[in-house]
């Protein structure tokens, strides 16, 4: 029986899901990235979140160099079973690898991609 | 140059791109859905979600049999340009098709999914 509750998820022809993580506390979206089962069963288990990097083929350990975990509050499943929601407390409050609290920092302005949330801390002091 | 803002876009190999709407006052995830070049360019210029829809390999102009649209406010891209974060004024106050405000109602509890948000208004009297 154990595990039942990941084959309800209707992963994609990869065996992946959209994962968004969003700010328990003030419910920015920090970021999306990709589940498989295997990444979900260790992110329920270890209490943050791990990802599967596609660009890599493997596992997204968050924070692993960085740092910056996701501690998991709450996880969520959408109507079509298909789209995870982890609700986090993300460490350090920086979730983008650009250094911002999270990774939608651009706006449509007319029809113009503008950075509009500021870099907290170097990308080059965070990845050593 | 008039639409190279939406090339800007990594659109996957089928041309998409997932979008997710928030609730641009209470900062909830309402819902994901997918997007092509010309919903999103169709949703900047109506003002209200267009989406795509995969089943249906069609457009799917949220809102246009049930009447919850969902007003645009502010258009987002991730710092990869491959998730669109919509910020919208949910009409109706309800997103999802089941009758609920969004579509996350799901959370895992031990090893079980448990629907942990009512519904609102039954989707019968919705989709006539």
């Amino acid at each position: 029986m154990s595990g039942s509750w990941l084959d309800e998820i209707v992963w994609n022809s990869h065996g992946l899901a959209p994962a968004i993580a969003q700010d328990w506390k003030t419910g920015e979206v920090l970021m999306v990235a990709w589940m498989n089962k295997e990444a979900l069963r260790q992110t329920k288990q270890q209490g943050h979140a791990v990802y599967w990097s596609r660009s890599r083929q493997k596992f997204w350990r968050k924070g692993e160099e960085s740092g910056h975990q996701q501690n998991i509050k709450e996880i969520r499943l959408d109507c079509d079973a298909d789209v995870i929601l982890l609700k986090v407390e993300q460490i350090g409050g920086i979730a983008c690898h650009t250094g911002r609290r999270h990774c939608f920092f651009r706006q449509l302005q007319g029809d113009e991609w503008e950075t509009v949330d500021p870099v907290i801390k170097d990308p080059g002091s965070i990845y050593k």
